[in-house]
């Protein structure tokens, strides 16, 4: 009796009908509130019933599944989001960041911008949570809270019954079994680690001019080791250089001859843009004191990294951007896989095999039998791919396929197509590099230095997603422009 | 030889002249730089010679400290200052980050900014480190340096030698010696805690969004808890009821009803204030929906506070906001003490007894042998002693009086005298009060309302200390007016 009077007293504190609420069903509470060694607790959000909106789980809130719940209509569906973070990255900009030429808020997105109707709508849902498994027959996703930041809450497990899901889980940095490498070096994929970076970076700047300091230490403190050529890697080296030759040459007068950047790649830089850029990115890096090594790291230890020849390379930070690779929530998933390990989906995004299950993003491939490549984990594919499947299930919900089990039959319409845009990376001191043949073999315009960095500016300024953080880009760039980067170690 | 081989070089990779650098002697070292497990390491900043400027330096980098540095001219004098953090709080909007009416980087200064002659003369440095004794004798302060945020650095001693030693190390947070608040509570003094309350405050709404949470861990989680009825707690209740007014009615709509603020204070809430302005303070913000709460708080617990009539408060969020006091590092130095416990000064703010120290802000009082009161602990008192003193050492220094022991015979002009300008205190929803009488007995100007509170935004734009952060200030408070508060939790 006690429970159902939580329930009915959550429901009519509210002034909305009855019928628009979710299924909350507590399935057993085994803690009292004031114990928090209490065992764990079970709950769910429960299926939803034939009259009320259909469900549509989301999990992710990466480019893909963000342009997806963006696009989707909240009329027709509700949307239960799950993810560990709940804010987008505008991750082409996240370098800029670990310098201050950005703010790390203009680059964060939250759902609740985004998607307005996961913060106001009756049965739409924004859970901190990861995905721990998915039921697929009984349509039941399986989360555990992401309590990390309080000390009075204990994580706990729940489910979420979905009508439609969207599995949207992205991809993780891969380290090539690499010894080390998730110890002391530091990724660059989400605000946190650009945070991690920025506070590093002026820690050892610090550090470097107390007395007490040998001139090795010194020098190890302020050499910044960047592993890994591709667009991430070569705009980072940019961005510190960039810091250096105006922030650090004036704030950090008294170690501004210690402080050097080396780029370690095991190919060529930026591999994917045509090679007239390529060479052009090499010199223009160069010429602003990045040292670009030729390399494949062994080992990583906590004060070197140590090369393929045996080379030690003593480092103060090191930056860790080698592409990225599918996590392990995707392989522990009982779903069809793609070759590569990903998600397998067909031509309309669909998992083959379930009902009702769709993927897209870095996590997601196309099966075998769809006779098409693996996309490469870019934005704009994630963005695409989002984009697409909004459309689509707003389509089926249009025609009363939104509940669960309910598409067999119907049209799906046009099949999702990749159509390449093109490739942008800036390499420093106001120079950028633009390709926009469609790929690697392809012809097409390309171009690179100021021009070309008027180009990337405007380009993501207008793809940022908010209003607000548009504003904040534009008026971030201009203070960098006038009065330098903060270097405020807060 | 190894020694002058890296003195020398560092000395000649500059084309500065030689005398115009700092005597850096390296005392002795025991350490190898690969070597993390190695002993304390000795090294020291060692006295100025007689042709090279004299050194001034400065502990602590709040409001007396960073004014100080700003008048302090820097043809005169080489400036060291000696703290754990980089950069001055703007404390009297630190409450309105809290919620995100403000960005953190808007209210931190770095001391760079303030005097820029820090990172670009070769005499001046900033060394991130805490003191830990002074002797007056030696003319010499004792440093460890603060090295959390890396794992390759044991932190170590040093020595730094003034001419003229400036303590501006202000005061913490008092807890009456009530148990739980240090483990449980947040201040709201820094930049981090700033930013650890916004963290908390996002997750909990966050949290009791999930299913699972009973109704009681709802309400707990969401009752944000402020002790104290200061300007700080006050501001920061304001703050908060503006924000679930504004922004968690619109982004957490599902929880809005659970969210509470109460202010417990055991005394008159903004008891500096005029009767009539408190009395306006306490209808604003009941109005606000802030329960204001007469008591006294005896225990702080994981979960729940328990006043002293044994009234148990359970809380989500514990803010303690009381008032300041000496800290550990005033109570151990071996220097003549006020009424109080603070370093004792004397009209000029010298510190009697010892040759060429001086005490300004939240950590000084004059000896009782002046027949003056204590000051309140102001960033106003705080910010004139500082520009005062810079005065004083300035006059002294164009005289030859800048080196060591050379100050005796001097004149040194006018006593530091303080006249109380008023106070202000925003209570939220476009509401502030302002003060204007010298002191609580005087007549004088009051105001309370939207006036007072354009008052307020402009006095306290003005005093802002740089033109980024002016800039910043007034961005923000137009984008939060036009986009609400950001909730990304990063």
């Amino acid at each position: 009796m006690s429970l159902f009077r939580t329930l009915s007293k959550r429901y009519f504190s509210t002034t909305k009908p009855l019928h628009h609420f979710p299924s909350l069903t507590l399935l057993s509470r085994f803690s009292s509130t004031t114990d928090s060694t209490a065992p764990v607790r079970y709950a769910a959000l429960g299926p939803t019933k034939p009259h009320e909106k259909p469900r549509v789980v989301v999990l992710g809130t990466g480019w893909a599944g963000c342009r997806f719940m963006k696009g989707l209509d909240s009329r027709i569906y509700d949307i239960v989001c799950v993810s560990p973070r709940n804010h987008m990255v505008f991750t082409p900009l996240l370098a800029s960041t670990c310098v201050g030429t950005l703010e790390f808020r203009s680059v964060a997105e939250p759902i609740a911008r985004i998607q307005p109707a996961i913060s106001n709508e009756p049965g739409s849902f924004f859970f901190l949570a990861n995905c721990t498994g998915i039921n697929a027959d009984k349509h039941e996703v399986q989360c555990e809270t992401v309590t990390e930041g309080t000390q009075t809450l204990e994580p706990w497990k729940f489910t979420v019954s979905y009508d439609k899901l969207v599995i949207a889980l992205g991809a993780q940095p891969t380290t090539f079994g690499i010894h080390g490498v998730h110890e002391h070096a530091i990724f660059l994929r989400e605000v946190y680690h650009a945070q991690e970076i920025r506070r590093k970076l002026l820690l050892n700047l610090m550090m470097s001019e107390v007395p007490g300091i040998s001139e090795e230490e010194k020098k190890r403190l302020l050499h910044c080791v960047i592993v890994g050529g591709g667009p991430t890697g070569v705009e980072f080296s940019g961005e510190l250089s960039d810091f250096i030759m105006r922030d650090v040459r004036q704030r950090y007068a008294h170690v501004k001859d210690y402080i050097h950047v080396t780029l370690i790649e095991a190919n060529e830089i930026l591999s994917s843009f045509d090679v007239r850029l390529r060479q052009y990115a090499t010199n223009q890096l160069t010429k602003s004191g990045v040292r670009l090594v030729r390399g494949i790291v062994k080992d990583v230890e906590e004060k070197k990294i140590i090369l393929n020849d045996g080379t030690e390379v003593p480092y103060g930070l090191l930056v860790w951007s080698t592409g990225v690779g599918p996590s392990p929530i995707i392989h522990s998933l009982d779903l069809p896989k793609s070759p590569g390990g990903r998600i397998g989906i067909d031509e309309w995004l669909r998992v083959p095999s379930v009902q009702d299950i769709f993927s897209i993003g870095d996590c997601c491939g196309f099966v075998e039998s769809t006779g098409k490549p693996t996309l490469p984990a870019l934005a704009q594919v994630a963005e695409r791919q989002g984009k697409y499947l909004a459309g689509l299930l707003n389509k089926v919900g249009k025609v009363n396929g939104g509940h669960a089990n309910s598409m067999k039959d119907l049209d799906l319409g046009g099949q999702f197509v990749y159509k390449h845009l093109g490739s942008m990376a800036t390499v420093g001191s106001y120079k950028a590099l633009v390709d926009l043949r469609q790929n690697k073999e392809a012809k097409g315009l390309s171009l690179a230095g100021f021009t070309s960095w008027i180009v990337w500016r405007s380009a993501y300024l207008t793809r940022v997603i908010s209003w607000r953080n548009r504003f904040y880009v534009a008026i971030n760039w201009a203070t960098t422009f006038v009065f330098g980067r903060d270097i405020s170690r807060i």
